[in-house]
């Protein structure tokens, strides 16, 4: 074992403060990853605030990991020390059931190993995640990162950029199509530049006008602001494929308007309450309503790769370790463009 | 144009009773029939009642017909007199859109024509449907009935048989899949027996432990009893496809938690009011919840053929003309095996 520093709530009402604990030094088949960036993801401030009802604590939140590979086990050959290397929100699975075996560790019927808040497989205790100075992760579960990528901006790509680029690809959005991304946020504007450089034609669904030149500059066609009904009706039946990624409550079904027959729109945004499906909105044009969860390692580290191989990052505000608190309260009222990533070098041992 | 008799509402609190109207002499393209048989929808009693606030008075209802070819136009050589022939829920279509073009009328985008209800085409006024002596129907919407079949039982897969058998095949169903079918009425039990033909296991999912041993007797191998929590965790993430024919409320998530991950349920049945759908049941298993309505005229004779092939009708309970009111009530009740259908011989002229 080994000393880690990092930041930790230890109840529901606790705010993140310095925090000191142990990783299990690297096992044969590990990495050990000192962790330069990590993004913030809202499932942090849910997880870190109990809202799910569910945190384990003390809580070290972060599943946007990036950093440099320290120490890597004896049976690790695809890493080195000195290699760049990212973690999501996975670090370990059943690796025996049939989602596992088809590399869809995100469907893993016993269920995947959270980064942070999961019962630790290889330990006592629970995992703590990516807000620390190190992070140890089976070589399954690390990534490659493109090394031409800004490496801060890199970090979200690791949920935010797997959370959309999977069901772009799994209901295979490409030329000729025309695809909707509800909501402009974390998200969302990752699904605008990933479905842009997929080579669809891009619309952003929003509430506010006031986002259609952002909107263009991440790569968008056009917008459609989803309060101006003639706006809605003129592009009714017209989509190929929407990308939901809204998170608070909306009229699910006049997006489902949107669809042409066949088509299908995925919620990648998870609202609290349950959604007011009126099933015509599906029958009328045998739509297809349908819900994903971030993707497998190997689709994780093809997104890296196309991000590579198209320069997309994500568009970052970065913070300080101790910037967390003000950056939940901002991210908490969608005031961010569009990822907070925290900057580790920040960090400092506890006094 | 020549007289009909029929039986019609003519207003929402109006019982349907003997009526007179004419109809037009068949043209060029069309097909006369004599009406033997007319099934009994439950969107019959919806139309009649105006339901759905869009009911056009006089209302002859009636879109599960069957009878016997008596006059043709001079360009139709598919359809002769004395021939067996049926029309389902559509008389005519845009023929033009994308839709039709693909034989998918039920999906026209400007609107198929209902066989009642809608405006006539053909004419001034609007459609009336099979409570009536006979009907004219452009060739391209009249379906030919396969002559092993029982004609009276026939009737019903104009409607119930084709909205159950089209989602069975656009989604695949077939040998070595578990398929649910949700409900266990007039479309339910379709459902079974063309689930059952197509060769995959079949489970009735239904609150009522009493229907096991007609669910038995109609093809399916198993049922859940959607009361029993531990059977309903017995079966979780166990089936590949789910027609869900319900048209009452009920907890859609208790039924989305039965599919394996990337599965389907598809709703025919039309609850009136939405639906309280938990995103996390689609996103957690990357399933999918569809809509279907019908089907188009090519499938709609394609599930005749398969239904001769297999001997597969819908089972009956025959009534006289005279008792609609009586069936309209005792359907409101779901008290009917499985689905009501008229008996024309018996319709007589108005006094």
């Amino acid at each position: 074992m080994f000393q880690c520093i990092g930041y930790a709530a230890t109840d529901a009402e606790a705010r993140l403060a310095p925090f000191t604990f142990e990783r299990r030094d690297p096992g044969p088949n590990d990495v050990e990853i000192e962790i330069l960036f990590c993004g913030v993801c809202h499932s942090d401030l849910h997880q870190v605030r109990n809202e799910w009802q569910n945190t384990l604590y003390p809580c070290v939140p972060g599943h946007e990991i990036v950093g440099r590979v320290t120490r890597v086990g004896s049976a690790v050959t695809t890493f080195k020390a000195g290699d760049l290397a990212g973690v999501g929100c996975m670090v370990d699975s059943c690796r025996e059931c049939d989602s596992c075996r088809e590399g869809l560790e995100q469907y893993c019927v016993p269920g995947f190993t959270l980064t942070y808040n999961s019962p630790d497989k290889a330990g006592a205790g629970h995992t703590f995640g990516g807000y620390s100075s190190h992070v140890v992760v089976d070589r399954h579960f690390v990534l490659r990162i493109p090394d031409n990528l800004d490496l801060a901006a890199a970090a979200p790509l690791l949920c935010a950029g797997i959370t959309t680029y999977s069901p772009l690809r799994h209901w295979k959005v490409g030329p000729g199509q025309k695809v909707g991304i509800a909501g402009l946020g974390g998200l969302g504007h990752m699904g605008v530049k990933l479905a842009h450089a997929m080579g669809a034609r891009v619309v952003v669904l929003t509430t506010s006008a006031s986002k259609e030149a952002d909107a263009r500059r991440l790569g968008a066609d056009e917008i459609l602001v989803m309060r101006n009904p003639e706006a809605v009706a003129k592009h009714a039946e017209s989509f190929d494929f929407i990308l939901d990624t809204i998170a608070a409550e909306h009229d699910i079904n006049v997006y489902l308007g949107l669809l042409r027959r066949d088509a299908t729109l995925v919620q990648v945004g998870a609202p609290e309450k349950p959604l007011a499906l009126n099933v015509f909105s599906l029958l009328l044009r045998r739509r297809n309503f349908a819900g994903s969860i971030i993707g497998g390692i190997a689709e994780t580290q093809e997104m890296l790769d196309f991000c590579g191989a198209h320069g997309i990052t994500a568009d970052i505000e970065m913070i300080r370790m101790d910037e967390i608190e003000a950056a939940y309260q901002r991210m908490a009222k969608s005031d961010v463009k569009y990822r907070f990533v925290i900057d580790m070098a920040t960090l400092q041992r506890p006094t």
